[in-house]
């Protein structure tokens, strides 16, 4: 992650980094890092992780991102008060893996310079445009961008049955609750991932982030594959 | 997940419970049961959560599950080595909510009694097969049961172009390094979830559990919902 970090926008103010580490990586330095050499010992001290690697860079936070003028793909998500910060960054990793831009977050989500945060995005926190925004804002540049606003419900449609709107803003809901009643009435299209398990006992839900992935791959099969297809 | 416990299979050997607990989930306990009614200050000082409910069941360990006999599903899963508590409960939710009866998980994989795994099965350990195995009694399973073996890799074939086989046993590899050498020399079929993000830099690859989910929903679809469509 601290390659990452250094090869992106964000500004590292101090690196701490074994002599190995500065070897191998000297390249990717800017001209106007502050670096230190420490010992592998000094980076165990200061590490929040279990088995750190040879190297910590602290880094200036940014500044809070203000909302594109327009959405202009296929697929952007709002999470509505996501509280683990491991399921928030799954879902960061998530928008990097699928080329989702734009990641909405609600300002009672988890906060995305958590270390745990961090951690889980392997990295992609570099990569996926994170807001921290009420939703209003949200839906009106949805809507002045012609994109249709869908949440998850139980009784929604099932994702595998229909083709999916073509520009859409996904609202995932809190890990306990779902998505809050203010915002259930602002959306435009109610779907689901269905059941398979036919037993009456079974999970009554998909973390948060699985559901997130599965619905994601969907849109995009659809968006790129659904042509080798056709309904019959 | 105690109510689940206590309508499962489970021996609960001891129910610690407030009294509030006892009133509402009576008609649940069984005959033998010990039950020794706690304050809520009781179960704080004694769970490893940090939000515990009202009550904490003591269970038996269960005997090592035997290999079935045949396997005669869609879809079964062997897990090499999944090494993250987190990642092994979120598979097991999985396999709960896709109706995938058999979890193989080599000797170096997590322990699923692992209070981490428990906690984050939110109860689907109570219903999914887990078994604790290597991977050639596995494999032979398989192979007498025509299960075609598949495993992920960079250089597999995309999932969304393809009818994938009727009958899986679908190998997910350890989270740093993938699927061992030793075992890939048995996989039949190499498959891959592409890759959607043109960025040239952008997350490496997914989250185990969330991959595992994103290619148990793509069965699942062609399994249930691939007859609505047809191939050009």
């Amino acid at each position: 992650m601290v390659t990452e970090v250094l090869e992106s926008n964000y500004k590292v103010e101090k690196l701490y980094a074994t002599n190995s580490f500065i070897i191998k990586n000297k390249s990717k330095f800017k001209n106007n890092i502050i670096l230190s050499e420490v010992t592998r010992e000094d980076i165990d001290k200061a590490s929040l992780m279990k088995n750190p690697q040879n190297s910590i860079a602290l880094c200036a936070l940014p500044a809070q991102k203000e909302l594109p003028e327009i959405i202009d793909s296929d697929l952007c998500i709002f999470l509505d008060e996501i509280q683990d910060p491991g399921n928030l960054g799954t879902i960061i990793r998530i928008c990097d893996w699928f080329g989702i831009e734009h990641l909405f977050c609600s300002p009672e989500t988890a906060d995305m310079f958590n270390p745990k945060v961090i951690q889980s995005t392997m990295g992609s926190f570099c990569r996926v445009n994170v807001y921290s925004t009420a939703f209003e804002p949200v839906i009106k540049l949805a809507s002045k961008s012609e994109v249709t606003v869908l949440g998850t419900f139980l009784d929604g449609e099932n994702i595998y049955t229909q083709k999916l709107p073509s520009r859409m803003l996904l609202v995932m809901g809190n890990e306990g609750n779902g998505i809050s009643a203010e915002i259930e009435k602002m959306i435009e299209k109610r779907i689901k991932i269905p059941e398979f398990n036919k037993n009456t006992i079974s999970a009554e839900s998909l973390n948060v982030s699985v559901a997130t992935a599965i619905i994601c791959a969907e849109v995009k099969r659809q968006t790129h594959f659904l042509d080798l297809f056709e309904m019959k």
